[in-house]
C-alpha cells in the first residue's frame, strides 16, 4: 500500500501517519519528492486500513500495491528511475554502455582497455577485481591490487568503474574504488551481500540469477531497496537451460516485462548470455531495440590473451563496429518517439543519418 | 561431402561422378544451379574418397561438410536460400509477415481478418483448420470446411495461405488449399510427417520443438530436404524453460546463430514465444533486428471472441502499429547495411523516414 | 462428470440417461463392469445438471472430475488398471520387464536377446523396427522385416512383443506383429497417431515427452482411451533439463504422482531416462520402490556392438544381476505391505530371502 | 596429480617432496593417514613431471587425477569418507535422518519437535534460525535466540544441530550451536561463505544449487575442502525445470552418479525436492535405494500452524511411517550386500523381518 501526501500536507500530517502506521505493526517508508512525499506501507498484516489512512489529514490518495514487490513496482513510483554516475544517467533517454574485460589482469590492460573503450563511446569501464570461478584453483583476481589498476584507468579515461563484490565484508574497501558495485549472478539471492550493499551510498548492478525467476529477480531488488538504497540497476545475463549453442540463454522478453511492472533500469549482458562473440553485436542491437537501458560488453585488447571468457570477448574492432550499430538505431528509435509513437506527420527533413564511424 | 562440378562440365562428367557415388553405397544429391551443378554426397559411410572424385573429369572442387546436417548446412549452400510464394520472397531483402487467428472459426471471421492483415501489409494469411490441442475436448478445429474459408479469404484478398498439417493422411487435402505447409512445435520430430511433407511441392514452415536443441532443428529440416523439398522455413517460436513470465521463452539467439551455419529462412512467431499481446510488438522489433526474415503473427478482429490464445493475439489496432513499427526498422536496417555496414561515407540526403501510418 | 448407476438400473434406464447427455451436447462414455454401469460425461459445456441426473430412475451418484483428464483420472475409475498381454498382467501386483535392443538389427540378434532376457526372467521383449532417429541419414530400423525376426523371437521364447509405431499408416502392419504399440517420446503430442492406436485393439506404452509437464501427459492418454482403447500404459523415460551428467533427467518423482490421480499402470525406463547404463541397475530398484508397475530396459548381447544406444545397454550379466535385484526388492516391498504397511505383528518365520540367482 | 608416498617414507623425503612441488609452483595438499602420507598437488600448470616425481626416495607412487575437482574425487580418496559428529556417522553402513521444522518459531515448538523426531529414531535435529527467504518482508528466522533454542532442543534430547549459516560474519555465532553448518542452495557459489566454512571445524552441508551442474556442484564442495574442512556432506534438494506438479525436481540419478566419482556423503532432501508432503516418504525410500547415506526431512508438530513450507512438511505421524519403512527397506539392502551382491548361498535362516513400529 502507498499512501500519497497532498502537495501542501504539511511536516506534521506526514508525522502522524507515519506514526498510524508503526502504531499497527507496518513500516512506513519515505519517498520525499519535490512536489509531494509518498509513503510506502510495508509489513506482514493487513490491520493498516486504507479507508483509516484516507480519512486522515494531508492525505491524499492511498494505492495498494498487489505485488510482492513493493519499492520496486510502478505502482509505488510511476515514473523511471534515473541513476546518476559521475554525470552519466542510467534509465535516462540515452543507452549507457559499460565495457572492460572480466577480469583486471594487470595495470596495462586495463588502461589500454579503458582507453579504447573509451574512445569508442563506452560510458563505465567495468573489470572485475574480485572473481567469482567455478574451481577454487582458477584465477581469483588481483584484489585491492586489481582495484588499485581500475583507479588508474579511471584517473586517465574518467570512466567511472562498475566492479563485482563477493564478500560483504568487502564492502568498505571496494566502495572506495567501485562507482557501481556489481552483485552477480552466483550471488543474486546472497541476501547478506544484498542487505550490505542496501546500506551503501553506491549504485548496485544487480545480475539476474541462472535460474532466477521474473518475481524472485524484483524481490532481490527489493531486499536492496528495502535497506536504504533505491539505486538498483537490474541486468539480464542469461538463464540456465536446455540449449546447448549458446552459453547462456540470453531471455530478452524480460526487458519489456520488467519495464511494466518496474520503473528500475534493466542493460543486458550479451557476453555471458550469449557466450559467443560472433552473436554479441546482433544481440546488443535487439536488446536496445527491446528497451534495454544499456549494456555491459566483454572487451579486451587481445582477447585471445585473456585469462578468461575468451570465446566471449570482443576486440578493439568489433567493439566500435557494436557502438556504432547501437548508436545509430538508438537514433532511429529516437526519432520513431517523437514521431509521435509512428503516427504524426513526419517531415522528409527530419531524418536519421548512418553516422560517420 | 559436396562436390562442385565446373562451369563447362558435361551432363556425362556429372552423370559418371553419380555412379561413382551410387557405387560406393553413398547417395548423390543434385542441385543444378545457373552456372553449375553441385553434388552433395549423403550416407553412412566414408568409402567415397575425395581424392578420387577429385581426380574425375568435370570436377571442380570436393568439399568436406563438417555438420550432420547437409543439404541445410551453409557449407553446402552458401548463398541465402530464398523461397517464392505466389510472388512473395521469403528469405530475400524484405520481411515476410503471416499474419491471422489462432484457429479458423467461420467464414466470416477469417474473411474479416484476412482483409484486416492485407490492409496493414501482411504478406501471407495464417489460419489453422486442423488443430493440434492439449486436450482432445477442445476444439480440434473445423477441418476440410476450415480450408475451404481459407481459400475464400484468398479469393477475396489474394493472401497466400499457411496452415498446419497434423497427418501425413491429410496431405492431398491440406496441399490443394495451402501455400505453405505448417508443421507445428509438437511435431518437429514426428518423422512420418516430416518425410510425407518432404515429397510435397508445397514450401514447409517447420517450427521448432518445445525442447529442440539446435542441431535437432536443423536436423528435422534435413529430413525434409533429404526427401526432395529444399524450401523450408525455419521458425522460432519459444522454449520450454522454468520461466513463468512467458508462456514459451522465446529464444531470440537462434535467429543469428542459425543464420551463420544455413541458408534457410528463419523467421520468428512472437505471439506463441512470448504468449503475451504486450509483449508481442517489441519482441517483433527485436526479432527483425536479430536477423530474421519475417514473423508469423496472431491476429484477430475481436480477440477477446478468439476460441484460443486471446491473451496473445492482437487486435486490428495493435497489429497496425506493430506492422508499422517493423516497416519503420527494416528502413532503418536496410539504409544501415548501404551504408557499408557502419562506415562509408553516409549522405545527410539519404535517411529513412518513419512512415506515415 | 461421472454417473454411477445402481446394480440393478435397467438398460432401458441406462439408454435414458445416454440420451438425456445426448441432448445437452455433451459425449456419454460408457464402461459396462460386472456389476454396474458407470457413464462418463464429456464435453465442453456444464448444461448437464448434476441434480436432474441424479433424479433419474437407476442412477445412484453422480461424481464431479474436477481435472482436465476424465477416463485417465481416479476419480472415473478409481480402483487400478490391469492390462492383460497373452497372460501378463501390467499393472497388477507383479512388476512387469521388457527388455531387449533398442532396434533389431539381425535375426540372430534378436532371438539370441530374446532367449537371454527371457532366461533372466524378462516378460517382454522389446525392439524397434521403426526407428526414430535425429538424422535422416542413421539407420531408420529394418521395417516389416524386423517385425518378422520378432515374430520368430516370440515364437520361441514365447515372449509377447512391445514395438514402435511412428506412423498411422504402418497401424495395420504393426499391429499383426505387436502385442503391445509404443509411442515414443517425440510423438507423445501427435495427435493423428494418438488417435489413431486409440481405435487399435492392442494396449499401447505411452512414452512422456521430453518437455512434457503433468497434464500434457495424462491428456496424450486421455486423447488414446477417448478413441475407445482404454489399455494405456505411461511410461517415465526422463525429461530434458540442463543436466549434464545424465542423457536425460529421469524423473521418479511422477510415478507416485501419477498413482495418485490416475488408475493407469507406469512403468519406467531408467535406459533412455540416465543413458548411463552404470546407472541403469541403482535407478530401476528406485523406480520400482518408488511404485512403478514395471521397466523397459535395453539390453544387447553384445552392447559394445550394438548399432545405437550402445552407452546405455546393458550385456546379459548386467541384466541378470538388476532383475535378481528387483525380484528381491519387490518381495520386500509385498512383505512389507502384507504387514500392514508397516504396524501390524510381523511373524519372525515369515521373512524375505535374498533368492538364489 | 596425487603422490602416494610409500609406508617407510621418512618425514624428510616428505617434507623433499613438499618443496619439489613448491618449486614448481604448484601447491601440495598433505593427507597423513594411519599408513601412509598422500600428497595431492594443485595447480594451474603442468609443469610438474610424474616422472620426476616418481624417482624421488619414498614416493611409491604418482596417479594423475583427471577430474577439476581433486580432493572430492574417489581418484584422490578411494574410500568412502565417514564424517563422526557426537558419535553419529555419517556416510557409514547406517542412513542418518535429520529432521525437524523448516524454522525454530518458539522454544516449545522446537522442542517439541525435538522430542518426537527422536523417538522416531532421528539423529539429527534440523531447524533455521537464520533463513534465506524470497522477500524481505517475510520472517527471517529468530537469529541468536533461535539457536539457543536449539541448544536447549539438545541439551533436553541429546540431538545434533543442523542449522544454515548466510554470512560469513556469522560464522564464530552459528558455530557456537551448530554441530554440522548447512549452507543453502542459493549459497551454493557464495565463494566468501564457501571458504569461510571451509575454515571451521564443523562439518558442513552443501546443498546444491537450484540450477547445479555435477561439476559445479562438486567445485562448491572442492572450494570448503581446498581450505582445509574435509568433512563435506552433500545435499540433493531438487533443481529447477520446466516441471509443475513437484516444487522442484528431485534429481535421484545424482546420488549413483556421485558414488561413482566422490568418496564424499550424499543425502537427500526430499522435503524441498518434491515440496508435497504426499510424496516425501515414497521419495525417501526411492533415495536409500538409490544409495544415499541419510535424509533431511521437514516435521512440525503441527505442520498446518508451520510458519513455512506448510505443504511439504510431515506431521509426527506421517514421520513415523517413513522411519519405519527407511529401516524397513535399509535392512533388506544390508541383508541383499551381505549375500554377496546377489549371487551367493543364502540361508533362509537369515531373513529381514518387518521391524515392529
Amino acid at each position: 500500500m502507498v499512501v500519497a501526501m497532498s502537495s501542501d500536507a504539511t511536516p506534521k500530517q506526514i508525522e502522524e501517519v507515519v506514526q498510524f502506521i508503526r502504531k499497527h505493526d507496518a513500516r512506513p517508508h519515505l519517498s520525499k519528492g519535490e512536489e509531494r512525499t509518498i509513503i510506502g506501507v510495508i509489513g506482514f498484516n493487513h490491520r493498516v486500513q486504507a479507508d483509516q489512512l484516507l480519512a486522515m489529514p494531508g492525505v491524499e490518495n492511498v494505492i495498494p500495491i498487489s505485488q510482492p514487490y513493493k519499492l520496486v513496482s510502478r505502482e509505488f513510483k510511476p515514473e523511471d528511475t534515473v541513476i546518476r554516475v559521475n554525470g552519466i544517467k542510467i534509465g535516462g533517454s540515452e543507452p549507457v554502455v559499460m565495457a572492460g574485460p572480466c577480469a583486471v589482469e594487470s595495470e596495462t590492460q586495463i588502461i589500454e582497455t579503458a582507453r579504447i573503450v573509451k574512445q569508442q563511446g563506452a560510458h563505465l569501464l567495468r573489470g572485475g577485481a574480485f572473481k567469482p570461478r567455478t574451481s577454487p584453483y582458477s584465477f581469483q583476481g588481483l584484489g585491492e591490487e586489481g582495484l588499485q589498476f581500475l583507479q588508474k584507468a579511471k584517473n586517465e579515461t574518467g570512466l567511472p568503474i562498475v566492479t563485482e563484490i563477493l564478500d560483504p565484508h568487502d564492502l568498505p574497501l571496494v566502495e572506495q574504488y567501485a562507482d557501481i558495485l556489481q552483485i552477480g549472478a552466483r550471488n543474486m539471492q546472497n541476501y547478506a551481500l544484498l542487505k550490505a550493499v542496501g546500506h551503501s551510498q553506491r549504485p548496485v548492478l544487480l545480475k539476474r540469477g541462472m535460474s532466477a525467476q521474473f518475481t524472485e529477480f524484483l524481490m532481490s531488488a527489493e531486499y536492496i531497496m528495502s535497506e536504504g538504497n533505491s539505486n538498483v540497476i537490474l541486468c539480464e545475463r542469461g538463464i540456465r537451460s536446455f540449449v546447448e549453442y549458446t552459453r547462456n540463454t540470453l531471455d530478452l522478453n524480460i526487458v519489456p516485462a520488467v519495464k511494466q511492472v518496474s520503473h528500475l533500469p534493466i542493460i543486458v549482458d550479451p557476453s555471458h548470455g550469449t557466450g559467443r562473440k560472433d552473436l554479441v553485436e546482433t544481440m546488443s542491437v535487439a536488446a536496445m531495440v527491446a528497451g534495454a537501458d544499456g549494456l555491459i560488453i566483454e572487451v579486451h585488447p587481445h582477447p585471445e590473451k585473456s585469462w578468461s571468457d575468451a570465446n566471449q570477448t570482443l576486440n578493439p574492432e568489433q567493439f566500435a563496429r557494436l557502438m556504432h550499430k547501437i548508436r545509430y538505431y538508438h537514433e532511429c528509435g529516437k526519432k520513431y518517439a517523437a514521431a509521435g509513437d509512428a503516427q504524426a506527420a513526419v517531415s522528409q527533413n527530419d531524418e536519421v543519418a548512418v553516422p560517420a564511424q
